[in-house]
């Protein structure tokens, strides 16, 4: 069990049910921070970056809304869905765009391979967690 | 002008229209995060803690949502809209609920108060947004 | 009196002394911030960027101390000021560097000016707020 | 290996060297964001929140400082040392100063003891980073 998991769980006022969807879906967003961020940063490296500007100006919104979605989502005191709902599907929006993105540049460039693997991890498990409020009536 | 403004119109791929709105809603989103922030800060320092915990949640929540929405409007290089627009609308009703939250305390905390005033703003600039883009088919 | 301002003297706990430059480095942060991610966005757009990589790395660092320092020194509940003169002192670096590389586009990129405008004034807040700490033997 | 791993090793100007320095540092940088929130949002829940908000101010200020230093370290286009370095410093520094509290709690919280853990953790990885720099004259 990691530590993240061990916050979850150890919350004074934390939900009992779906736990496994929320630390699924907070790990993947803070990954996808890190390595749309690490993306950007390649993609700026490269020789050819001039043909890498639309992949960086995506790779830093997907890094920022998946921070806040993170971040939202690591709260367990006085949730409010309909607000979170709302930042999971931009979340979802933001990682499908970049993924596509990267995508386009994988064979070329190993990072943007990596990261659209990544946006692709977050977007499921944004879609995933949607699903589970959406079963829960939440 | 400021420098924000300046910033926005001397963008090499920056457009011609709007720029009023968007100016108008960057600024507000910075100021709700800096407002918000400072709101859950001064609500930890009150003897009444205990019963502004869910102020605080709400601060904390406001101020993410809105950097990430400040962050993404505040970009002009390839823009891709409807991901945008789903954020402008997590950011205008993440606003609201801090907003109605901030003025139960408003005449007991200043502070709150000011946070009602500031998260207001930014749920109106987000709207207006909204509708200024829908009007333009964006 | 701006909403800044006015938070910080609502503040339960908030300190009577040197209030004007704590708001100032507060404002010259987030100001900072902004700018920063904006210049990182223009400068992706202009033709040359591959001649401006360095500059939006910098812009990007620059961004995150700055965003770093603004939320601490905006915080007036329980302060620990050995910590956030650290943090200050590397934002004061940050905004150096990041105006050194801007000055030198400055005449060929006019966001490149006003962003190391933007930094200079971040880093002469950061300076005179030590010096007032240094000063007040905090 | 994991995703930051392959990120790191994937950059066209990556360094050969002090790679899993640095992939160490950038982990628990990252990890201690998340956990440090966390538990400011679980103290934020509990019944005896009065007696936490030494706690939650400072999980606050680690969480920022911590995200600043994981973002500048993780990019490798145009590094500039003497700024992360200071930037490692301050981090070091906050990351001590949210561990000695929340070890105060660790008995009665579960929440601080695995955020302690996290935070010390951070500041270990910081201070071997900058020995590793120190001893490279970087």
């Amino acid at each position: 069990m990691d530590r993240i998991q061990e916050m979850i769980q150890t919350h004074p006022r934390g939900q009992q049910t779906n736990l496994d969807r929320f630390v699924d879906c907070i790990h993947a967003c803070y990954e996808c921070v890190q390595v749309c961020g690490m993306c950007a940063d390649a993609c700026l490296g490269e020789e050819m970056v001039k043909e890498l500007t639309r992949c960086i100006r995506l790779n830093l919104d997907c890094a920022d809304v998946c921070l806040a979605t993170g971040q939202i989502l690591s709260r367990q005191t006085e949730p409010e869905w309909l607000m979170s709902r709302l930042q999971v599907e931009a979340c979802a929006r933001a990682c499908d765009l970049c993924a596509v993105e990267c995508e386009q540049h994988a064979r070329m460039h190993e990072h943007c391979r990596v990261c659209a693997e990544a946006c692709r991890r977050c977007q499921q498990a944004c879609e995933q967690l949607l699903q589970t409020l959406a079963a829960n009536k939440i």
